[in-house]
């Protein structure tokens, strides 16, 4: 049959897309990132990166899995989301579920008893994805943590300073830090007659405040957990009533006049503490990002002192995008001492999802790096393109040719407007001198070969340092 | 008993560092990557993404693990030190053995087909390890290909000054690339009378050259793997006699002038593409980096045409710190069409334990960063030294103080010292000015508050780009 042979072929195309898809998916839930996103990244890891090293903190990597007796009784019920790597012999092993839990093992393992560092890695978590919402199963954290000894409020303040910076530079627009104490927390519970055994599940309710009104929250205190109602309306002026545009320290000075609060100890204590922190936040400059806030009730089974979540005040339904707070207990769990700690996580992926819509549009990053394409419209320019591209490359800009051995001018041109190249340099041959583009003005200049790359060095940003 | 809790005490001083060693440790053959460490590895990666964006190329990143079937079937005997994730429902997972098997996927994933793309990470093999040899179960890798159509050798340049660019970066010593062509070596083999069915256990024994002597390769050729004695023979002169020595095109001519292997129609075609990658080389000016040399013969299993590896000439028994080809057949593999590629990828652990060497004699590199330590030995000073380093970290500078109200003099002085920070700004409330010690000149000057930051800017290398 004539037609059989154009018929299987049809067959296969029809077929063979289908297979291939099958056969190159990404796994569910993970995400590869492709040169913009890549170059993002890279510009907002450089940002952290420099305020890290501003405050002298070190960098620190841990290996991606860790024994799973190392994981195992830290993360509570979450503890079923641990990927857990296939018994081939040997030790039992996981990926790690987060930056912390290997931080504490590293301090055991090196003998650390005082370290400020910092951590940028991929943490797994075998979580129901929602790519749309930004939910993965392989994400980045950024930790950064002061371990050791020191005085009241002096790490808190660094480590507050070191977050406005970071959020300062990444540029994602207006954000507050909210913050409060948890000791100061557990007095106000106390003193409005909360009685201690319900002080987690009335925290978990405070906390919603951020999304839900206080009737609601009201009624799942009274109705669904059991709250006096009385109660529950002494607990209202506290974490309600615009706390976000009051100032830190006239919120400091409301609660201070509140007597039957600071009659209990450890709410007194804590708004000394905070009073001292307020001061350093002022002498460093920040105290303007504070908000401080009793509604702020995150996470607590494991802080011990002052408390921060930071949330961008611009977009809508963002949420938090670092928080963080003093845990004295938690680092010490692999060594026979405890070592107190104070640290921030900043919510990388969340602020890389937000960096590539506004960098998208603000058009600052690109994919491809290159700033002159080499083009010529001679016949076999190979060797005349790459004589003038390695001039360009010693002398740290960032160039590139067409692998073609003879690229029409129009390809060239097209090339260098899609990838968003700002300058094109034309051999011409026949000509002593070399036609420089560029593409936003379409103006032209002539310039000999000796002076191409003194006429970029004064028009692009180009890396000195490069040979 | 008395004496009994003290004992109970004893005991358990005894027992519970074993018990804490035991829980703090890294999973066999990883490393924790500590300060210093760390510091090395951003100083290397800075330097490598920098070569990649002056050549325009991409980055991109893959995730940590694949599903199975992907990896399935690619690594031939090797696919034993795949690690596999433990079936937990839903995909059956594997962590990635390399960025090859991921960047086919990937491309597939994309419908990419053309690119020129880098990728730095980290990659997972269930092999023995030898920590002391730098062998480690996770590790980098960091790969550098071009796919896609192009003219002959434009992108083997291309992959090649980038190559030489790295290395020149790195500042390693000095080295050389060690470059050859299958189809030259397969024509060599078939001119001397090589079977072709031995064509690949012949390359293995020839591959030891660099580590044996002619001797005893020759013996395994003809004892081990049954080589009549004087096709052996035959081979000698093309893999032995001071190739590392002569010039490139000395060595292409040698060859040319060699009538019998230029019969050979695959000799003379790779011979011709040799010279035109020459040329190329030349006109980038790192034609003086490469030996041309017939005893490259490793990895030859999916390599198509030219092959390179570059070697330290200066370390003793460091052996391949990069190493790449071209290989037509393996991007496609994911694709109904195949996708012709060139690439190379560059030993990163390995040369990360080079540096980390050479970095702790030169003492370049420091773990901690800080430039400028502000100290005091007034009492309670807290405020004030945070003044200041507010206003450096303004500027720019690395700048830190102590966790402590009031430390004293010594301690400040032994803790700059100790970290190699450069310089102590000293604040005593009694005078307006600030005192600022060169650690290493031991020299002091007086400096008003509004001076310092100049002060530093003319004496550090300051982030111009902090806010």
């Amino acid at each position: 049959a004539p037609n059989a042979p154009g018929l299987a072929r049809l067959l296969e195309e029809i077929l063979a897309p289908a297979v291939q898809v099958m056969k190159a998916k990404e796994p569910k839930g993970t995400r590869d990132t492709e040169p913009f996103q890549m170059a993002v990244r890279n510009k907002a890891f450089a940002i952290i990166r420099a305020t890290f090293d501003r405050h002298g903190a070190v960098g620190i990597d841990t290996p991606i899995f860790e024994r799973k007796e190392t994981l195992m009784g830290k993360y509570g019920e979450d503890q079923k989301l641990i990927y857990d790597l296939k018994d081939q012999g040997g030790e039992i092993l996981s990926l790690r579920y987060d930056l912390t839990v290997p931080f504490a093992r590293y301090c055991a393992s090196h003998g650390v008893k005082q370290i400020k560092r910092y951590h940028i890695g991929t943490v797994y978590r075998r979580d129901q994805p929602n790519v749309n919402r930004g939910r993965y199963r392989e994400f980045f954290q950024c930790d950064f943590d002061v371990a050791g000894p020191g005085a009241v409020m002096s790490q808190e303040a660094d480590v507050l300073k070191v977050l406005t910076e970071i959020l300062d530079a990444l540029q994602l627009g207006e954000y507050r830090v909210k913050l409060n104490h948890r000791k100061l927390l557990d007095a106000m519970m106390a003193v409005c007659g909360v009685p201690a055994e319900k002080f987690r599940t009335i925290c978990s309710a405070i906390d919603k405040l951020d999304k839900e009104p206080w009737e609601k929250v009201r009624e799942e205190m009274t109705v669904e957990k059991g709250l006096a109602p009385d109660v529950a309306d002494k607990i209202n002026p506290y974490v309600t009533g615009g706390v976000a545009e009051a100032s830190p320290n006239s919120v400091l000075a409301k609660l201070r006049k509140d007597s039957k609060l600071c009659a209990h100890p450890s709410a007194a204590a804590a708004l000394d503490e905070i009073e001292v922190l307020f001061n350093y936040l002022r002498a460093m400059k920040c105290l303007h990002r504070i908000s401080f806030d009793l509604s702020l009730a995150r996470g607590l089974h494991y802080y011990t002192g002052v408390i921060y979540e930071a949330m961008l005040t611009t977009e809508d339904g963002v949420g938090s995008i670092a928080a963080g707070g003093r845990y004295d207990g938690l680092i010490g769990m692999f060594s026979p001492r405890s070592i107190p700690a104070v640290g921030v996580s900043v919510g990388i992926s969340r602020i890389l999802a937000i960096m590539e819509q506004q960098e998208s549009k603000r058009g600052g990053v690109k994919g491809c790096p290159t700033q002159v394409l080499v083009a010529s419209t001679a016949e076999n320019s190979l060797v005349a393109r790459m004589e003038i591209c390695a001039l360009l490359w010693e002398a740290g800009v960032n160039a590139e040719y067409l692998y073609e051995d003879s690229p029409k001018h129009k390809h060239q041109l097209e090339y260098a407007i899609k990838e968003g190249i700002p300058y094109i340099v034309f051999i011409e041959p026949s000509q002593k001198t070399l036609q420089i583009r560029n593409i936003t003005t379409k103006q032209d200049d002539q310039v000999g070969r000796g002076e191409v790359c003194a006429f970029f060095a004064s028009r692009l940003k180009v890396d000195a340092s490069a040979k």
